[in-house]
């Protein structure tokens, strides 16, 4: 499942095709309409992207995972009370306005589903409104419904690609990830933006299969793939107020045992993470941290986090400058503020395949320093070439903090700038 | 103690000037030293600059708060041995190289103080060996031990003000504050810089004063006045390997009540504190976000280091662009992630005087997005004049959580650089 290196947008573009055809028994259809947002103090028309995934039959196997954020938006409030319904038919998604916090948010959502729902036939609570965008403005009801019906009518199987573009904000480019697996499939697609243009940095990733998975297996194994994934991601924060990742079957394909569909579904879900990671507007590198020797799985998350999420970290790596000492502060300010205990002379660091702390003290010297500013170089993407990731490679920092058995992988951004680029290299 | 508005660095220092007299009984000195760094690509010499502190009579009126970053640097684990020592004679600084676990960090600490000591006919154990710069390089022993004598022989009283611009690494600008009090002083100088060149970002302050406290008032108001400061700032996280705050008495002036000192020291604290955070190269704002009616105030301070530590709500901030929803998702990101319970109904959130938020909706409309955009510009500082701080002006948040009343206040700065800037304002 890993990606070739790809030289333009045009070679990602069309490998993507070769990988994102729906599973059986989903078709999706995408639309787009202006309107002026009520809450802008420009008068100039906004521009709204529309896309339906539908099941050809509403489905019982379907699992969802939401943020944590207690400001959760509409989307979330009402999905979570659609898990317990009996059946999934169709999504609507749109982007630009993420319908949170706005004074008629969940009717207008309610609203909006049970169209569709008319125009399909289906029950008004097996469909779901799901919406990334601005945080606080209210969703432009009479145009999204004006839409609806060529949506509904447009629904065709075939590529997932379109709805991938169509879910996009400020993302660079459009996430695919597929998985052959017991003769059927589980592709997925995400939205999910970085530090650049953070207003509208929602994660929402669909996952479908055609694979018969029962919806209690389904409920069982999403979280623990969302956990090991998408939860251990930070770009600029870590949830939004609108995350969502949803899994639906449509049956219609082969059964696999459990755990076989758990293990394809898990991978899956990690390179979709590392994508989003990647496609952050201005990523110059995707960092891999893994801590272990930790005294819980949490206290290596927690350091994971505290690491990928630090400006410090995140700014050097941007200039390829190996500095180590950051990495340390990183790790001694979380557990310190924490009270974390940590034993500074049983901790080792390494970046790539160099230790770079041990016994107490670091062991960098100059020509450590060339090297590691070397791999920095080789696993660096070029921020300004949007539209396709070029490559794959991550950076990868490993923390044994010789205290226990907790182990964690997390990853992150560096965090690009024109101006932090001009000053990130001035200590070498 | 409030600065009037600067126009230009001239005014800022001159102004400085009539402040920043040392208290009767402190002398100061600096000095300047070019060596090659062992651990540094490039063999350019490298230029420190060094600054001695030291008090006529040596004093057993001190105290100090320290970094609770778990690895600290050499000058703070020699600090916290020494805090049990009977004196305090003498401050040796330096900037560049931050002295923190290099292999002989310690001796090499060890070593210059001694040397100072038997310079100035004091007990070794009262001198102390402060660095801030680069973590885990090595100090220039060396060179250091041959400026010392020059160093000590220059001691003169006078102003503090020549060893606030030496103790400066990436600082924009000298920071002194000074407060008269019951026929005394107190006067601190601070170094601390910013996002920008974060290598640099420890804090160091040192609070002098002549007033006649008896050492275990000190030691139990600098932890106070600590917490509601210097301990309440952020500006790219919150404690490097480093940090060191350290008051010194002479008591060659007259006595205080206890309730009166703590009273002026906070204040003083409290102001100096702001000016780090105004100092960072790049910052376009200080924002103080206050939070109430939380369960407990360190609820409170966790709500508040999570707005201003919010990469979203600091680029919005810098771009003068009121994204009330970034506020909101940063409070429930925190609250979610952290199990803190929180009723959105019962939040309600101001932006200077303006409420934006109230009974589980935003109350914003295009009229409020154009008064808060004018807010923001007129309490911006301009980052590219660096050098002198232009004004006091905060943007001030307000958060009521409306369950309890435990209360904080802290400070951060927003986050400015050029390709933030260029799409910061993409809403509007």
């Amino acid at each position: 499942m890993i990606f070739p290196d790809f030289a333009n947008e045009r070679e990602y573009l069309d490998y993507l095709e070769t990988r994102a055809d729906l599973p059986p028994g989903f078709r999706v259809s995408t639309g787009r309409i202006d309107f002026t947002a009520s809450e802008r103090p420009s008068l100039e028309p906004y521009r709204m992207d529309l896309s339906l995934i539908a099941l050809d039959r509403p489905t019982d196997r379907f699992a969802a995972v939401f943020t944590k954020n207690a400001f959760p938006g509409a989307p979330v409030i009402i999905g979570r009370e659609r898990l317990s319904e009996p059946e999934l038919g169709a999504i609507l998604i749109n982007n630009k306005i993420s319908n949170v916090r706005a004074a008629t948010g969940v009717q207008d959502a309610l609203a909006l589903s049970t169209n569709v729902a008319e125009r399909l036939g289906f029950s008004p609570t097996s469909v779901w409104s799901v919406s990334t965008g601005i945080i606080g403005w209210r969703l432009p009801v009479v145009e999204m419904r004006g839409a609806i019906p060529d949506l509904c009518d447009g629904l065709a199987s075939g590529s997932s690609l379109p709805v991938a573009k169509a879910i996009m904000t400020t993302d660079s480019f459009p996430k695919v990830r597929r998985v052959d697996v017991g003769g059927g499939s589980i592709v997925a697609i995400a939205k999910g933006a970085g530090m650049i243009e953070p207003d509208m940095a929602t994660m929402l990733v669909f996952v479908l299969t055609d694979l018969d998975i029962s919806r209690s297996v389904l409920r069982e194994v999403l979280p623990a793939a969302v956990s090991g994934s998408f939860n251990a991601i930070s770009v600029d924060g870590d949830m939004s107020t609108s995350d969502m990742v949803l899994l639906a079957s449509s049956a219609t394909g082969p059964a696999v045992p459990a755990s076989e569909f758990q293990e394809a579904l898990t991978s899956l879900c990690g390179l979709l993470a590392q994508d989003v990671v990647r496609n952050g507007e201005g990523t110059g590198h995707v960092i891999e941290v893994t801590v272990s020797g930790a005294e819980g799985n949490d206290v290596a998350r927690g350091i994971g986090k505290a690491i990928v999420n630090s400006p410090l970290v995140k700014t050097a790596v941007y200039g390829n400058d190996p500095n180590v000492g950051r990495l340390v502060s990183a790790i001694g300010d979380y557990t310190g503020s924490a009270g974390i205990a940590l034993d500074p002379n049983a901790v080792e660091l390494s970046i790539g395949e160099e230790r770079v702390y041990a016994n107490g003290a670091f062991t960098i010297s100059r020509e450590t320093e060339v090297r590691l500013s070397d791999y920095l170089k080789m696993t660096a993407l070029n921020p300004r070439l949007t539209g396709y990731p070029q490559h794959q490679r991550v950076v990868k920092i490993a923390v044994d903090l010789g205290a226990g058995s907790g182990v964690a992988t997390v990853w992150g951004s560096d965090l690009s700038d024109q101006y932090v680029h001009e000053n990130a290299d001035y200590r070498t």
